[in-house]
């Protein structure tokens, strides 16, 4: 685990799916699963959207906040906001996601540099007290990322212990007393 | 979650992968992940025992104890020790494997009446107590079942946070400086 | 198979990945298999560009030419041509890709309408002499294309029989005298 | 392609799924798609029963013969006759089924010593006139091996033009009008 810096602030010009910006100190309290991506990305398209929708709809609000953070280094002219607002809506996003601020003169976004993202997609764990507990260039297993986000659930002592309980939608089962499996 | 009872004992007529019976008792002090399962139940092959396989890679044999139970009830004839012998070798299982005893008369093994499994797979989560804090016919997507085991794993103050970093395999990133992604 | 009448000209503003518009006379002898598409349309994105690209890949362009058709009729301000042109750069698309001719005052573009596509995606198979032989608004599966395309190019009566063979990057195999599978 | 020559007889001692023998004899004027598999082998599970039984609801039973061999090469005790009906009966598996003959001695058996299997799978090719046109140590995608398929049902002039359409399960599609894809 790398050394528990505090995460730096992130720089937004515009918030999707959301009324209020969301900063880290306003979602203090609560682990942050967020991700850089670029919505022409083909990794971030077929793994880590679908995986941070997973991730929202498996934690409640309270537990755990996931954000995307819209990173665009290359194709600008490609994903402007109309773009953006369009991949949101097809790719049913529901957690918020904010447009990484550029400046005069430089491809690489504010919050990118900030970080030191080396591409898309690029993971953030954030705990409760808003250190960077985790920052990874490319795609980390189901199995691990939900390790990683309950062991800073259990950090926070969110004595919650009602968790959420996803529907697989996979049936393949052998039950007793079935003509077959 | 279900009411917290303590999990009983399986009961086991013989062990593969392991030297020594694998007894409740004698995990206590660690999570354990199990399951019923059968060599020839089509979602146990194509579900269950990938993500077993992932648990015992991804978790420290210290952290959390994986375990297969063999609870056949039907097509007996079709599943004794040879063919689950050669069935963990092919599918490369490397954590203990118990064959689930039967009693004359009865197609339904003593471990799977005991806990009252309904069929294969069922997924049971005991924790570092020996409690059974899951019980679960069909299956849990990872990120569901790596949120719940890491809960447990808390339970134990296991104040080792060395968690295993798996690599993925999975390449499709975009960098900075690539000439695509 | 429906009636056979023949494929309408579709109607292009602008050509990707190709010096010279593609036009149905210009391919007469060899089978299309073309594909309406629009870049934020996550079934075309999952299912239709990797399956064009495998057929694509699988067959020579002797035997058969692969077109793509962006026809958009929603979020258009999303889908211009300098995203179209990122998208195609990112999802390695080799084929022509033609952008579906918008008329003031209709969001639906012109060759969806003269097709009368549902929607996207939508898969046309024309046979060698021009003619229609396959509509299908969704999905069809690898097994079935390869067949109807087959079926087209022996139509066309190629006798080569130089078929190309892909490699699959699938290994699990079992060999006489291995360890293991 | 190799060279043409006709496909030796399979040496059979059991049929499973057919009330008569099948020989090659019995099944000319169709092409045959037959595979060399074991139920233990973890690439014909996952791949090439999957893919065999595809191929058997999407052609008729007039056009293309489809015949599994179970040709057994290593733990011969994990694999007899009463584990491999129980296997046929949960993968739902449609097509006969041919036990491989053992000779004394032996551990290969006949078949797959007369066709000279490097191991399993192993998929067979043969034309309507009994000649043996492919033979593949492996799997091959779905894409080319149907049209593989129907290059040999068009060569065996079935003038039938009626051909199965198969329904996908696929959703993910953009229509005209919907809310969103």
């Amino acid at each position: 685990m790398a050394a528990l810096r505090m995460a730096p602030d992130w720089d937004i010009t515009t918030w999707l799916n959301t009324d209020a910006p969301v900063s880290l100190a306003s979602l203090r309290g609560r682990p942050i699963v967020a991700a850089g991506f670029q919505m022409l990305c083909p990794g971030c398209v077929a793994e880590t959207i679908p995986q941070l929708n997973r991730v929202h709809r498996l934690f409640s609000a309270d537990q755990v906040a996931v954000v995307g953070l819209h990173s665009v280094f290359e194709h600008h002219e490609a994903m402007r906001e109309p773009s953006l607002r369009a991949f949101v809506h097809e790719y049913a996003i529901g957690f918020p996601v904010g447009i990484d601020r550029h400046v005069a003169g430089d491809p690489v976004p504010v919050t990118m540099r900030t970080y030191g993202f080396r591409g898309t997609p690029t993971l953030l764990l954030i705990d409760a007290e808003g250190r960077l507990r985790r920052q990874h260039f490319g795609h980390i297993p189901d199995l691990q990322l939900g390790a990683e986000i309950m062991a800073l659930v259990e950090d926070a002592s969110s004595l919650s212990t009602a968790r959420a309980d996803v529907g697989t939608g996979i049936a393949a089962r052998c039950e007793i007393g079935a003509a077959s499996c």
